[in-house]
């Protein structure tokens, strides 16, 4: 079922205005095929998805969006009602289908779907569930964009961005995962709400994996430049170690919490994905903790495996990953991580 | 329950570091009340609430977004999730409670509190749901915010804002309902669409009654400034009366339609409202169709009664209807509408 | 002499920290060609020409900005300082050069060059200085960007824009001139001045020749949709006709007064280029009154002649223009405009 | 002279359309007055001060934009160029008057005037022909805006924002210069360029007297949050300290390099104090280096004088001053600067 054109305006036909309204100049030539004409396809158009379809709109990024689910009726809602805000953006073309076809030539495909995260359920129990549904939605993706870069927002996220880049056959720096890049602006939130200072102008990280063992990165934190644990100590300011555990764990609870308060989690992922197409189209070389091949980087060397870390995103997808120093113990945590996930990607049999 | 501050932000207090971080400079004064705050009260964290919310961090509108929902849960849900994107936006206050104190001096309400539209609803069906509610929800908004302006969304939307009307006691310059607003941006885009022209290049009118016996102004539709009738007339192009009326009728399906589909609407009407409070809040003058005391206009002269009309929105609210020229035709369809909603009036013994 | 790379960057080769930095992914591919890289090459560094650049890097809308210019000090000048404005705004490359190979792939090429207007002197007496001008322009512009649209700035820009149609080569969709686009904005402005009303609800055109003897079309002007003459008409409201040519004479001597008191007009034809180039890179579909190819439209079938008349802007360049009716001593001073300007073209020789 | 009005706009007074376009509605009250209105005024519009104008308009910080010169035609040019794109801009009253009742009530007042710098002259020599100028501009500005903030961007920067602060008898939080927030970001573009990352994702700042003798926080250069010297020291790669010190000096030549090739600087500087304004006006709480009264910092002990340090801006001006921990012969640089810039203080008798 395709719903690329309204149908509806079939009712229009009777009314030839477009033909006799505007005319042709002489010795014109047809236009040369739009050859940078900018399309994003979002696969899934639960909360997650139509989030970052309407995060990606307003910021007028793409000259196309492509959306695809399973439930046609959904689909078309939401497409319509994307459609009707015409009048207060920028012209995009929005289409939407239950069928592949209509992702065809797409620069960038975002994939949310998913079965949504219960309550309390870990993000490792929804895998199973989100494996198969990755069987039937990368090869025709790939089939229709053999060129395009794939964002894994799905959890969870960094087995199934793993298995989308088994299944997709893409090089690595085409296949990324959403990761820690949303936990990361939690943490700077929490941080900058505590400080009353701009979120913007504060730099910290989470990475590894996207979860509850997540790792943060506390030398990396600096507001406005300045190195935050380097200021106290040479200041000489005494702080608790428990304290920035704390702060780490709120990071890692807030999802759950949204998730029981609300149900589901849609506002800051749609911020958060969108902030990571724009630097990757526009090519903005921006630094972001996304979900990578981590492979070679420190000292996870068993196996393939994707993990967060600080990648460089540009038009060619990850450019390049900071090789940040990071502590023994940290290291030794994101091993750990690798190792649990390798565990699993083996289980699976993928 | 006021949530204005993240109450977990307390578990850094272990950790003054802000207290050490900055220093005051010599000579300084305590900062004068920030009188040029500019502050927007929703009330209704339901989808449409929330779509309004979403649009109007997105474009920077306002130093302040409070959010008031009889939900608890739902509602500190909300607002963590549009906290989390604070790394993504400019720096703006957001805070949300069950109790309207959190509303204090805004300067602009926003009511999208209601029973959602069930499919096949008649719009005036929802209204005995509403009106109680609304008692509830207008008098601590004007305690607590004298000189705001209010914003009615909830359905039927007319009379509900009629009823806000009386129950604010605010000048009728400073009570507007969304109206006509959106079936107006939806009627440019089915023409745009058909056309293959820009929606923000069409201006097109739907006046008089939010629903099924809206009207919409033929001869005020025109393409890049070139009225289209006039054009086909003075080009001696044929057009079938009963095409235009068809258009009209996908209008006024359009919203049951997406209904039907996806349950409700929400993208639309949240970029639609977030438009109208950019013109009265950045007093952009800008001419919008939306819900006025229409007493006088056309020969509406029985009562007092809320319709849209094409009206000029600053930071004084209604700055002036234009008393645009239309049909006996048409005129007579606007009393007709009027008299069903003053009839309406009777009866809730408002 | 080429500036794409600052020089002076070199300066920091004994610091080497961009390997060591970033390190790559495995099984990572090069990236392919970036085939969706906008260009937008200006030619002229002049007051226009870097009004336009400044104000199309501040809307973001092209991934590398090409600037060329005769005299290379103030060439290198204008891209210094506005490669210093990076770290306010998104990632843009900005390369600077006298040599033309600097504009290869632009997407749009827009030519300011030409002796700057005399206090006085009309827009025809500049034309022989500047023909000779194009002819060092155009050929090196095709070139290096064989799929380009063309965008003249330079006056008198209808027969300038003739001028680069001939010498490029190019269908006459591609080769389009700024023409009476600002006119026509003035002209909006002042309206909405007199009316207090937000200019862009005021749709107003100003066609034919740019210039003193440009045609003001009267019954296009509308405000909020609705026309004003037939409004004016229909309520039986007086107005008269001299009030009318005032406004367009007002027009027509803003560029003059403007030149006058500061030397040159700039920020308002910056705004008005980079909008042109945001239609058409973005494939908008907006209607603009630019300088096309006129032949065969209104009557003017005497010979090969460009005149702003509305049209439809996109990838494609001109997509179609409206043939909008206009009364027949409206079409008879357009035609005499076209015999004006055959005239001169005549004489030149071109 | 005053300039509120376009004066042509009188001549429409025979066609009286806005009385008869728009009808009030009833039982509407006058809009009471607009307290949330945001004017921003600039004094001088010299390249500085008119590429500050635009940066303004287009970002659409202020409700009302004041422009005040000492010659009328030059004055009047720049505002009608200006007002000429209000087709493409939200809406934004313009006004300018060589008499400062203009600036009546504005909530930040930015000070351009000044003899622009010669090629080769010092920072310095600037001075006495500024210091002058300065007791015509201030009192008046004061006057009609008692609660308005004061950018200062007059050359040599530190010694003038000292004396308009004086003149002022503001509390020092309402005096800022615009300091070395213009080096910094020249700095943040040269490491940039030379890693190929995003501007915005280098934290840099140079700080102290903007000009030959500021100082490079060399410790506070960080990439995407990782602090760039300490990565070196961590994987033990060997960099020169002459090359460091030979960024700085390029960042010092950057402004003369271009003075002396375009004959002055404009974009840049523009985009920079638009970026402060916008942080002091929507308080967004942002760090920059601007120069503040910096007596009791790094031992700065002898007498009050403005030098830059990472200063937080929101609507109260400046909010606090980041203590950043600066090396012996830093803070011992930043005492030589103090004394230098109180000798000159001195010797003018201020």
């Amino acid at each position: 079922m395709a719903m690329h054109k309204n149908p509806s305006s079939t009712s229009m036909s009777g009314l030839d205005i477009a033909g006799s309204f505007f005319a042709p100049i002489q010795q014109a030539a047809p236009p040369s095929p739009t050859k940078r004409h900018i399309k994003i396809s979002i696969i899934g158009t639960g909360n997650v998805g139509m989030a970052i379809a309407q995060t990606l709109l307003t910021q007028d990024l793409a000259d196309e969006l492509a959306l695809v689910d399973a439930l046609p009726d959904k689909l078309r809602g939401e497409m319509l009602d994307l459609q009707h805000a015409a009048a207060f953006l920028p012209r995009t073309k929005i289409v939407a289908s239950t069928d592949y076809s209509v992702t065809a030539a797409s620069d960038l495909c975002i994939v949310t779907a998913g079965a949504r995260q219960i309550s309390g359920e870990s993000r490792l129990n929804l895998l199973q569930r989100n494996v198969s549904l990755f069987k039937k939605i990368i090869p025709p993706l790939v089939q229709y964009s053999p060129d395009a870069i794939l964002m894994i927002v799905s959890n969870p996220v960094d087995v199934l961005t793993y298995i989308a880049w088994k299944l997709s056959g893409f090089p690595s720096n085409r296949v990324i995962g959403s990761g820690t890049n949303l936990d990361s602006s939690r943490f700077r939130f929490l941080i900058a709400d505590h400080l009353d200072v701009n979120a913007q102008d504060v730099q910290a990280y989470i990475i590894g994996e996207h979860g509850d063992s997540s790792v943060a990165l506390w030398s990396s934190i600096s507001v406005g430049g300045v190195p935050i644990l380097s200021f106290l100590e040479k200041r000489q300011i005494a702080y608790e170690k428990e304290t920035l555990v704390k702060i780490h764990k709120e990071v890692i609870n807030c999802a759950y919490e949204v998730i029981q308060l609300k149900g589901y989690t849609s506002w800051a992922v749609g911020y958060s994905v969108a902030n990571l197409a724009w630097s990757i189209l526009r090519d903005q070389r921006g630094i972001h903790p996304v979900s990578v091949l981590a492979k070679g980087f420190h000292d996870i060397d068993d196996g393939e495996v994707f993990l967060s870390l600080p990648a460089q995103l540009g038009r060619g997808g990850v450019l390049g990953v900071i090789n940040v120093p990071i502590s023994d113990e940290e290291a030794e945590h994101l091993r750990r991580s690798a190792k649990t996930i390798l565990e699993v990607q083996e289980q699976l049999g993928v």
